[in-house]
């Protein structure tokens, strides 16, 4: 999955809602796999169809992987990096790895966007899903810079998508060593939020999000933009504080 | 084709040299039909694991492609569209649209570029091949701002990658409906070479090529740029003169 993501980032994806290359690379390596696993003919052909023609096929498995991505740094004496980030619709939650299992959470935004036709804010959820683990991981909005045809899905201009990914280099630990952008000669995309850069700098992380329906089983009515509130990182950061007697 | 390579164009590919995107595309929407028509399912899938491990499997139906949308502007009167570009290893040759089936022909250039493992330039034949039918279209060179990728298998920097398409608007007639690059708000590849423009501002064509070995049947030995001869082009502009009377 890493090299997956590596490949498609220099495809104009940026792994959280665009990810038509990487859905295409996973449908193709799976394929003469599925063709000789499924017997008849007809339902291998139905699994391609569905598998090739949906953009966001290879969604799920990039969240797991970026979760396994991310718990490998949970837990590290002294770290200051954000371990987890979720949404429920309702509140907002991120965990820090040197504060281990403790939750800060705070209420969720609206996501600002485009919304598919026939659907407007009102129909708007609050954010929501476990998506962001994403950006938690160095991908999603933080790769904007690599993905300028997202801004057809998500509004603005293909500098907006430039600016989020710069934006985000302030508040981050690391430049990722697997996950480059051919657009800003290859740089390693911003990786591991650090709660003290966030309260210095007053940036919260920029999460590319699709939007849900407010009723359940609607399913998504668009995608957009939103930030978690700034007053979980600086809970976060005097908790921090507190265990760690500063 | 269009709408793939209009598609693959937003996904890293510039249609000549870098067809990852537009392989995979295709590959996925053949998938289904070469399951049920291939009747046994282990041929099958050595098929589908040949299409989609093979990152030039569209180049072909792509220069077909562009053959026939270069041949609609073919014969026009009084254009100075160029209407073919083809090498074959000692001449590079043009016809221009207006001037009809006369070729206007001069010695090929020698591609820089990046050799594969084991080979060098001393390698390499002359500028060779049909493929800069792409260019012709308004892809290829002429679409690399949207392929930044590319410079790590044709050399270079990702800069380089938009001052060639930049370059290209200096000699093109128009900005192309369908083929647009997100990277540049959006702007359409600059399309219709035109023979003026070349001999006005002293630039040819940019060409984005494969390097074939000059022994026959051993095929690409590697990737890089290349220009066609300048004189083609002047003498081009003087038989048109003469035949339109200035």
């Amino acid at each position: 999955m890493r090299a997956l993501l590596a490949e498609s980032l220099h495809m104009g994806d940026e792994g959280h809602n665009r990810n038509k290359a990487g859905s295409l690379l996973f449908t193709t390596r799976l394929a003469p796999h599925i063709v000789q696993s499924a017997g008849d003919p007809a339902l291998a052909a139905a699994i391609l169809e569905f598998l090739g023609s949906n953009a966001l096929s290879v969604l799920n498995p990039v969240m797991a992987a970026c979760k396994a991505s991310a718990d490998a740094g949970f837990g590290i004496e002294g770290s200051t990096i954000v371990s987890v980030m979720a949404r429920n619709g309702t509140d907002f939650g991120i965990r820090v790895s040197g504060l281990g299992e403790r939750w800060f959470t705070g209420p969720v935004g609206m996501p600002r966007g485009l919304y598919f036709p026939g659907f407007t804010a009102e129909d708007a959820s609050g954010d929501i899903g476990d998506s962001t683990i994403t950006e938690t991981a160095g991908i999603g909005g933080f790769a904007m810079a690599t993905a300028p045809a997202i801004v057809t899905f998500v509004s603005g201009a293909p500098k907006d998508a430039i600016n989020t990914t710069m934006e985000m280099f302030e508040i981050t630990f690391a430049e990722h060593k697997y996950f480059t952008m051919p657009a800003l000669d290859f740089r390693g995309t911003p990786t591991g939020i650090d709660i003290r850069k966030v309260v210095e700098t007053g940036i919260t992380p920029r999460i590319n999000t699709g939007i849900a329906h407010k009723l359940a089983g609607v399913g998504q009515v668009g995608a957009g933009l939103v930030r978690p509130p700034m007053a979980i990182f600086e809970e976060a950061l005097i908790a921090f504080a507190e265990q760690y007697g500063y």
